[in-house]
This record gives C-alpha cells, sequence and structure tokens, in this order.
C-alpha cells in the first residue's frame, strides 16, 4: 500500500474520534441526562443519540472504510462484501430501533413529529440509506447479477454511499443543536454549562472522524488492488461512470469478475 | 464532454437551487423576519444568513464547479483561475460582513458569542476558508511556484475545498434550526407555522445544491481535458496524491505546464 505510514495515521485517528463518539455520548446520557431505559420518557429518547452514533455513524463508517484495509486485501472480496453489508444491516438496524425511540417520546410527551428541518432531512436520510442497501444486496450479493452492472453501478454506489454518511452527520449535529437548545434550561445553553462545552466536543468529534473516513475512502491509491484497476479503466477509457463499461467486462467470464466486483 | 445531457440538467439543477435558495433567505428575512439593517438589532442579524447562503454557499459551489463549464474549456486556464479566485475571495468578503453582523448583534442584545456548536463550527470553517484561499493564490496564482508543487498539491487543494463546502452548507443547517427554535415563540417551531415550513423548503433546497455540486466537481469525465490527464497520472502511475510527482512534471518545461495547473 502507498503511503502505508499516512494510511495507519488515518486509521488510528479514525478509531480514536470513532470510538471517542461513543464514549462521549454515552457520558452524556448517563452522567448529564436521564440515563436510558424504554419508558417513553426522557430515558427512551436518549436511546436515539446513543443508537444513531453507534450505528448509523460509527459502524456505517466502519463498513465504508472496510475494503482499505490492507490486512484484508488476502481475503475473499465476497467474504469482504458480507462484511461490509452486515455492518450497513446492523447500523441499519439500531436505526430502526433509534427511530421508534424517539417517536415514542414524542407521542408520549404530546410533543409533534416530524416538524424539524432535522426531522425532514434525518427520515429522508434513513429512508435513502434503505434504498441503498437493498439495491447494494440485489446488485452485489445476489449472484445472478451482471457483472456489467454491477461495474456501470459501481462508482454511483460509492457516491451516494459517502454522500449519505456525511449528510447523517450533519443531521447528527442538527439533532445535538436542537437538544442542547430544548435540554439546558437553567443555566441555559448560551450560558456554556459544562453540559454544553461537553456535547460541543462530542459534535467536533463526530467531524472529525467523518473528515477521515471521507478522505480514506476517496484516496484511490488506498483501495483494493483489483478495486483500483477498475478505477482506472473506469476513469481513463469510459469515463469514471457512464454505464457504458459492460462491454469490456464482458470479455472475460462473468464468473470469473462477479467476486471482485 | 462526455454525458452532456446529464452535465446540463445538473447544472440546471444547481442554478434552479442555488437561486432558489437565495430567493427564500430574501423572503424569509424580508417577509417573515425583520427586513434588513444596519442597527445592532434583529434587522442586522439577518445580514448573516442572507450573506452566508449568497457568499459562502452560492458564490462557493458557483467557485468550484467553474472548471466544469465546457463552454470555458477554450479559455486560457489561467483567466479561468483568476475567476475562481475572484469568486472565492467575493465569498469571503461577504462572509466577514456576515460575521461582523451576527457579532454586533449579540453583543448589542448582551448574548453571548461563541458558545454553540454552530459557532464553533462556523468560525473554524471560515478560518479554514481563508488558509485555503491563501495557500490557492500563494501555490496556483504566484507564477513563481514550481509546477511539482502545484501538482503535488492539487488533490488535496480540490478534497478539502469540497470538504469545506460541504461542511458549510451543515452548519448553516444547524443554523436554521438554531435561529427557528429560537425565533419562533407563538406559535412555536413544534406547531409547524408557515415559516417554519418555509425554512424547513430553504434547508432541503441547500442540500439539493450542495450534493448537486459535489456530484459535477467529484464527476471525474467531467473535469476539463487537461485536468482529466493529470488526474489519470496522479492516480494510475504514481498514485493519487502522494506528492511524488514532481520529476514526472519537471520533465515538461515548467512555464509550459505551470498555466495548466
Amino acid at each position: 500500500m502507498e503511503n502505508y505510514r499516512l494510511f495507519l495515521s488515518a486509521f488510528c485517528a479514525a478509531a480514536i474520534t470513532g470510538s471517542l463518539s461513543i464514549i462521549f455520548v454515552l457520558i452524556w446520557v448517563l452522567h448529564y441526562r436521564e440515563g436510558l431505559a424504554w419508558d417513553g420518557g426522557s430515558a427512551e429518547f436518549n436511546w436515539h443519540p446513543v443508537l444513531m452514533v453507534a450505528g448509523l455513524i460509527f459502524l456505517q463508517g466502519t463498513a465504508i472504510i472496510i475494503f482499505r484495509l490492507p490486512w484484508t486485501w488476502a481475503c475473499n472480496k465476497q467474504v469482504m462484501k458480507w462484511i461490509h453489508a452486515c455492518l450497513h444491516l446492523l447500523a441499519f438496524t439500531l436505526t430502526v430501533i433509534s427511530t421508534v425511540a424517539v417517536f415514542d417520546f414524542h407521542n408520549t410527551a404530546k410533543i409533534p413529529n416530524m416538524y424539524s428541518l432535522h426531522s425532514w432531512l434525518g427520515i429522508a436520510a434513513v429512508i435513502l440509506y434503505c434504498l441503498q442497501i437493498v439495491v447494494g444486496v440485489v446488485l452485489y450479493l445476489i449472484p445472478i447479477t451482471p457483472v456489467s452492472w454491477r461495474a456501470a453501478f459501481m462508482p454511483v454506489h460509492v457516491f451516494f454511499g459517502t454522500l449519505l454518511f456525511v449528510g447523517i452527520i450533519s443531521v447528527a449535529l442538527m439533532g445535538i443543536t436542537e437538544k442542547l437548545i430544548f435540554a439546558l434550561k437553567s443555566p441555559k445553553y448560551s450560558q456554556s454549562p459544562p453540559e454544553a462545552l461537553f456535547v460541543n466536543v462530542l459534535g467536533v468529534l463526530l467531524v472529525a472522524f467523518g473528515a477521515i473516513v471521507v478522505y480514506t475512502v476517496t484516496r484511490v491509491s488506498w483501495k483494493r488492488p483489483n478495486d483500483q484497476v477498475l478505477h482506472s479503466l473506469h476513469t481513463d477509457e469510459v469515463g469514471e461512470d457512464n454505464g457504458k463499461v459492460g462491454p469490456k467486462k464482458t470479455t472475460t467470464q462473468d464468473s470469473e469478475m462477479r467476486g471482485n466486483i
């Protein structure tokens, strides 16, 4: 792998900021807030930030960079694709529980659902994430999908996956903003009590984690060697994502290629 | 240009969502809020969203995709670089005025500055944006910078520029959330008055504009023809952004190459 030291630094930084984000959100709800429960009250709401940070941010980020880990390049690509899909499915499961928790809390407290920009963009992101998983499974895990389709759709899969990941971090930052304004009354958010500073740092950690993951995944020279070849075919011979790669790919046996795309 | 129809659709969509964002933010402050003034009050604060949407989002987005417009490919690259830099400088000027407006409003109303996550990430983004402009001018507009440095730093310049643009849209969404919660009292934000729905749509427009700009700028086949060659050199021969392109580039006369990087 090229510039292995830089990769290792980025990987460690992602692991540290990602783990710290989970620790920070746990300390927030367990130490500063009402803890965790499933009783329709604030302690049920608290599952929302915890599961979103752990699932839709940390697990999704891990799923995104898993193909970049050079220690896995000797593994069968099909196995890596299953691990990638399972991490996304686990993230989606936590997201569903997290969403139920917040609706349940709102309904109990007679707070309207879906009024804020956070909720509009959040629900759109969850629906698009679900769609991305379904399309990903159909195209890349079901063995009958033509290799030409897989290759043609790959840049779109990667682009929308990365965009969704970044969008979800933005939605989380809006959620943090909402919660701090609503929850901090005396002293208020504007008086910067320790909880406000602590949760602001959580927001900074999420941004740092997101930036490192996106940097790692968009650096072409850190792709799996086979994927670098595919990127070069897309970029130089037929344009990056034009859907015209079929004829080129089908000159090789589908069965040989399918495992690698 | 490859897939010109798709490019044209993306370009029109960016122009429409970007222009609509400016119209929406103007209607917000002029129709729903206190208008625009420079008096230390709410009307002075209103310059903040207007100038940020017009400058740091619309003008920055335009500066980012300007190299992708095929109608400009016949123009001298040096001229395009000056237009790119001037758009960024204009965006930065509006940003400074916008930031002064919000500090002025806070100071007059005795509201603390820099307590929210929006302000932390916002000020960090403005500082990094300033740094990005300074480094960009030094590297790409001062004619003595070695071509090898320009080529080596280009992927970093593009990555951080795009990341900053996305980050700034996130910060704007947090700002919208804050303002709607603070400003809407009776009826409250949670009661979804017309202003709340209207400004939520503004948030959706900003996300759509950001997504289209990022899609346009990351599609390698839509780069200027010379830049596609550079991308291919980076990707296939020496890795995308490893800083080792010097010897390869210096085989060509610096004076010939400099205009193109």
